[in-house]
């Protein structure tokens, strides 16, 4: 990420620079944006409310389509380029590079959304698109995933041209995001703390996904070994919502890919978070899981 | 204030408040919005940016004029009745039962900006409007003078009907306020503290504020002795912003008054900050205050 600190805002997180953004796309006349489809159905209410269209762009196995994306031409796209979500798939480097072009050519605005990027489990975390067209791309992170949600601590780093116009929204919306967390947060990078952290807990959530999925045989999951939550496909023909609540009643908390398919079109899926349980905790809640899944 | 938990919406200062409500009721049709006359100028450019059409009422002695106020009908009006920005005016008991009167009669809501409702030098603080009507007022208020503004730490006590739009909108824009100042709050209040702060503290602001004032003789403060700022009028024929200029020259920070005047139609007049300075800082400033306003 190129982090010019003229380029960055300060805020509350991802889905805050969502907000800002959008207003800020709106006002100056962007209407349609497009999302992966698969996405997080709670961010695209999000982009709505804030007067967005949004326009379903699919995802295959090397990320978002951009052919599909330079036929729908919204206005900007959001992605999930590091990690998709739901479906954990890379962006491939051909289409890092074909999203990239297509921004060039277009005008149009990527908005990326780094939110887990630091758990690569596999090798070594891939660079953020943002540094193949920093005038294009709008890069939102936060620190979210890697240390406390509680925190609410977040940033965009914009093209330049954005970046008074959002810091304005930001300063017309809240006056700024409380000061402690900030320091406290550059106070911890300045000492290596947060690498110190990552390296505590990549291995950590690594083997927590390793005792879930192991504990899972015949359900395979998608995309690459990161983050914080793998996508599982149950067996043809299987009903996950009806799998889901069987879980639910054993006090396992899973989620059906369902909602966060717009087209509906796709094979029986859960999403399973893994970051909070302890090995063991995963290893039982598998077992469950199994059980909700024969019942 | 009527402090029931289900109508409170914590947010990051008043400020988040004002534009979450405009939203809010933007949204819901309304789009005029009094302010008081004088009031502060970023305060009606942030609720102009979130859609409000803003119309002056004037105040008086007695604080909003509100016949002016009925005349115009706006949908809501923003008001700081505890004192006055930046009056200090303090409204009066008969205007505060005519303010509940028409928000009653009306439908019209009255939002209250409590913003340094503690600090009263003079008598004990007045009550919040919102326990006339809490069904048609909007209460704001933050820690930003009795804590510090970078906390941005601050709540909404709105009517029943309107709490969960206003919380949606807050979740909608950033998921929520950060929640380690929140639990420090809690804490710190359930254990007295703010109470021993506001002990100590009132009377140190009100010493700072007689040394200032002592310092400017002839220069009258207009309002109640309350609060973390003065306004006070300059002799007729000065200009207030070359007073301005004059003092900032020689490292004395005031403000026209000027800029918060929708009409312009007022005797020259300062604001004057007292809250952060010494009071051998404060009478060292008045005295170059002085000085500008004889040269």
């Amino acid at each position: 990420v190129d982090a010019d600190p003229s380029r960055i805002v300060v805020c509350g997180g991802v889905a805050e620079v969502l907000a800002l953004v959008a207003r800020v796309l709106r006002a100056r006349g962007a209407r349609r944006l497009g999302v992966e489809n698969p996405s997080h159905r709670s961010t695209r209410g999000l982009l709505a409310h804030h007067g967005m269209d949004v326009v379903a762009i699919e995802v295959d196995e090397h990320g978002i389509d951009v052919d599909a994306l330079a036929a729908a031409a919204p206005d900007a796209v959001l992605v999930t380029p590091a990690h998709q979500f739901p479906t954990g798939v890379v962006l491939s480097a051909g289409r890092r590079a074909e999203l990239a072009a297509w921004v060039r050519r277009t005008g149009a605005y990527v908005i990326e959304d780094d939110y887990d990027a630091e758990y690569r489990y596999d090798r070594l975390p891939i660079g953020a698109v943002q540094g193949l067209a920093p005038e294009h791309v709008i890069h939102a992170h936060s620190v979210s995933k890697t240390l406390a949600p509680g925190l609410r601590l977040g940033w965009a780093v914009l093209p330049s041209h954005l970046a008074a116009e959002v810091a304005a929204e930001k300063a017309l919306s809240d006056l700024g995001t409380p000061v402690l967390e900030q320091l406290t947060l550059a106070a911890f990078l300045a000492r290596g703390e947060l690498d110190r952290h990552l390296r505590q807990t990549r291995p950590l959530y690594r083997r927590r996904r390793d005792a879930l999925l192991h504990g899972l045989p015949g359900l395979p999951a998608a995309g690459a070994a990161a983050g914080l939550h793998a996508l599982v496909g149950l067996p043809p023909g299987s009903d996950e919502s009806q799998v889901a609540a069987a879980a639910a009643t054993n006090e396992v908390a899973v989620e059906p890919l369902g909602p966060h398919d717009m087209t509906g079109d796709h094979e029986p899926a859960l999403i399973l978070g893994y970051s909070r349980l302890s090995e063991p905790a995963l290893i039982e809640a598998a077992k469950r899981l199994r059980a909700a899944l024969a019942g």
